[in-house]
């Protein structure tokens, strides 16, 4: 087995890196010359990486196309609308170069987060949470009844990967009614699927409406207003997909004219959005900054991923979140 | 089969009690004269009671004493304080009267709304909805890395009942290390068992402390500053069982002093906490008005519950909740 030489421009905690180092030796480590701060932002480029075989962070894609060594990138994101273009995807494909990303490290967090969306609204904790009043009055009367179980209720998932497979996990105590859209059914769904073309009757028929869809040509403006207006009276929106999938105006009217009951948001266009944007004061919209995948020590799970799938790769056998 | 007259006090719903008066026909409904406004108050005494076989709602114990007729009473209830009194038992027990409460009702609505407060603080709701900050900040890399993965943490629950059982359904697929404590194991918990005696060993190992005890003479004071300071440093405690558990004062300490990670209360004592009470401005103390039992169409399933119970009770066999 020849030595690997593994680019890294992602910006790890001093334990992962350390944990990095130990779980790729005895290949060789080179770092970016200045690690980017952000994992979703565009490193600079970096000469490093032009003498790598092995990429693990947000290559700069200029570079990347220029190396004649790249064999495989690992990207630290579970987004890829970056590399996600013809160009790249050709370059990829006639090079041979694998493209896999972490979304199975961010797929536990992102779906305990939409979860807990679920949950909160359910037992109205944005309305409960600090309120004062007696038993009996007119509020808490409002509150009791307003409270709803998620056991029996109906919901769609608009993108079945990674996230909403945990979800479907998390959610099969409530016995709920769950179908999924996905553009190209893979037989390997644990809950009915629908496509696109008829999406209609599962919007209408779903208490809860949950998208997942990554940001790319297909799905930009996906949540419509037609979409919105076919949603059941009532229904709630949440989205940890990608900011532009949503018709922001859209649904802001949606809101404010009661047609949808709340919209829980982790993802907006732009992010953050500025301060006065009206999805700020629109009534029942509850925003998160972006934070449904993050948890504690994000960058020693990162790099346990990425080390699973060196092994993986070594051993040449079929690697984890495989995109191109 | 002769027929029975049963006693209703409860505030129920019109549709509620269309549903009540069909399922119990051709045997007689009495009303009381003045339904309670409210689940746990007290009625008025009622002389229709003294005519009556069964009793559903919350009957006056002098009336129900006197009674030389009743042979069930359903309170419409979980918590029973006011009728577990030796005096009452030792009635109950010596004219064979049943009685049941209305804990099956409840337990789902409950189970679920201590579950939105656990995934509520493991993705830090309340510090992240409707914060405007961008992807790398200070701000935004403390809540995502404050968030935690509920999955293989640990759980201590106090008291074991149907809402420690529904509760275990809902966390199962987190794979989380829960253990329950139990005044007297009969063997059917699904999780380890600990008595009083040994529970400082678990509750010094547990992220996650939830206290469903009800109130009683046992439990008064039960979470006292001793068992506050057993607690693992920065464990995140729950209350949905009864505020008179909680030393509420050393509760307040331990969140001052960073010794708990925070409180979610759904009880308090009293209720609610007057404007001026510590509590209100404690740090990551979280409340909200015992509304942890309510759910749209609650009455209907007070009266679905009872009727289960009538049903059982014509057929002479167990009763659901039998607490007498």
């Amino acid at each position: 087995m020849s030595a690997f030489r593994i680019f890294c421009d992602a910006p790890l905690s001093d334990s992962a890196l350390g944990f990095l180092k130990q779980g790729v030796a005895p290949h060789e480590l080179v770092f970016s010359r200045r690690a980017s701060q952000l994992v979703l932002a565009r490193s600079e480029p970096d000469p490093g990486l032009r003498i790598a075989d092995i990429a693990f962070g947000q290559p700069d894609i200029a570079d990347v196309m220029e190396s004649e060594r790249l064999r495989w990138i690992q990207l630290t994101s579970a987004g890829y609308t970056r590399y996600d273009t013809p160009a790249f995807r050709s370059w990829a494909r006639s090079r041979g170069v694998i493209v896999t990303n972490s979304s199975g490290v961010y797929a536990k967090a992102c779906a305990e987060h939409v979860f807990a969306f679920m949950l909160a609204q359910a037992r109205l904790l944005p309305q409960a949470l600090g309120v004062r009043c007696e038993s009996g009055s007119p509020q808490w009367m409002e509150l009791r009844q307003g409270s709803v179980l998620l056991q029996g209720q109906s919901a769609v998932i608009l993108g079945f990967g990674a996230i909403a497979a945990r979800l479907l996990q998390l959610l099969s105590p409530f016995e709920m009614n769950v179908i999924a859209m996905r553009r190209h059914p893979r037989g390997d769904e644990t809950v009915p699927i629908v496509t696109v073309d008829n999406l209609r009757d599962a919007l209408a028929g779903a208490d809860h409406v949950i998208n997942i869809l990554p940001d790319n040509a297909e799905s930009v403006g996906f949540i419509s207003a037609q979409r919105l207006g076919w949603m059941k009276p009532g229904a709630i929106f949440y989205n940890i997909g990608r900011g532009t999938t949503v018709d922001q105006r859209a649904l802001a009217e949606s809101l404010r004219s009661g047609q949808l009951g709340a919209a829980w948001l982790d993802v907006t266009d732009p992010e953050p959005l500025p301060d006065h944007h009206p999805l700020w004061k629109t009534p029942n919209c509850h925003i998160t900054p972006h934070t449904a995948g993050g948890h504690q020590n994000e960058s020693a799970t990162l790099v346990s991923h990425f080390l699973e799938n060196f092994r993986r790769f070594l051993a040449q056998t079929p690697l984890h979140d495989r995109i191109m």
